[in-house]
């Protein structure tokens, strides 16, 4: 259905089964991403983005944080949240693959339910849990699929029918959708 | 100092005058994108995405919002933002592009100024300024460089020393970025 150069999802049924091989091994690089987030594993996560001379050019959006440009602080940025999180647990759902030359994106929401460090009664830190959608964006390397771009924030709203609120928190925007309109 | 293939910037001292050419192009476009916001003009808009069968893969998350998929909903919530705002302008700094393989990724500040609707009494809608950060991929084709990717999230946080403030509306991440950790 879709050329190899083209962008689209590699689901219809006239995918190949090259264009399906990349989609399952986009998708399993996804979920490593995300469950080196979980384990706290940096080396693993440093394992799963582009790399050398290419790795400069990684950028990361957490939720509410500004861009992180090239491995050294993205790494570092983990480390500061690994360290601030002792618990931290990814539900992936509705996520969806685009691929073009060499380039996938996939868009995902993150059902995310986190603890904090334990207190200093030696009770555990509060859970908190969350919904966050991110755009991640992985090259095609001869190792597999490495982590360009990782773009997370937080779904503050998703009701239609706020769009008369104005602006908040949504930086200018009117907040919600409203795919009814 | 990249090869045409690999991911980085085009602004290396080593960059070809091809690179040099097509950093340029994906800088336009990605202001072009902005513009067509800021005019309120839907038509141009639609003309800058990703068009055909790729136009599908199009997502979009607006600050806040969930993932919208498909230039249908993605046109749809550009004209419900630009029904809801007289007034809106955008100021982009800390533009970075990566490139490779007919793809780019443009990383960017908005520094938006908007204003509703026109009260009912005549008087101007509330300006209200914001901060978002963006993540912009575009495809190169034969009519130009198309958005196949945007993600925009507010900035809640651009302190250091916030990191044990546990959780927020980040959904679930500590919030913050830390640089000096």
């Amino acid at each position: 259905m879709t050329a190899a150069g083209d962008p689209g999802g590699a689901e219809g049924g006239g995918a190949t089964p090259r264009e399906r091989a990349d989609h399952e091994a986009v998708e399993r690089a996804n979920q490593a991403f995300y469950d080196a987030v979980e384990a706290g594993d940096l080396e693993v996560l440093g394992e799963l983005l582009l790399d050398g001379e290419q790795g400069e050019s990684v950028s990361v959006v957490h939720p509410g944080w500004p861009v992180l440009r090239g491995r050294g602080h993205v790494l570092r940025s983990y480390a500061l949240i690994m360290a601030n999180t002792d618990y931290m647990q990814f539900f992936l759902t509705d996520v969806e693959i685009a691929m073009a030359d060499g380039t996938a994106i996939v868009t995902c929401s993150e059902n995310i339910l986190s603890g904090g460090p334990a207190q200093e009664d030696g009770s555990a830190g509060e859970l908190v849990g969350g919904l966050v959608v991110a755009t991640n964006v992985f090259r095609r390397t001869p190792e597999g699929w490495r982590l360009w771009s990782h773009h997370g924030s937080p779904v503050l709203s998703d009701g239609p029918d706020e769009e008369d609120e104005g602006t908040g928190t949504g930086g200018g925007y009117p907040q919600g959708p409203d795919e009814s309109a």
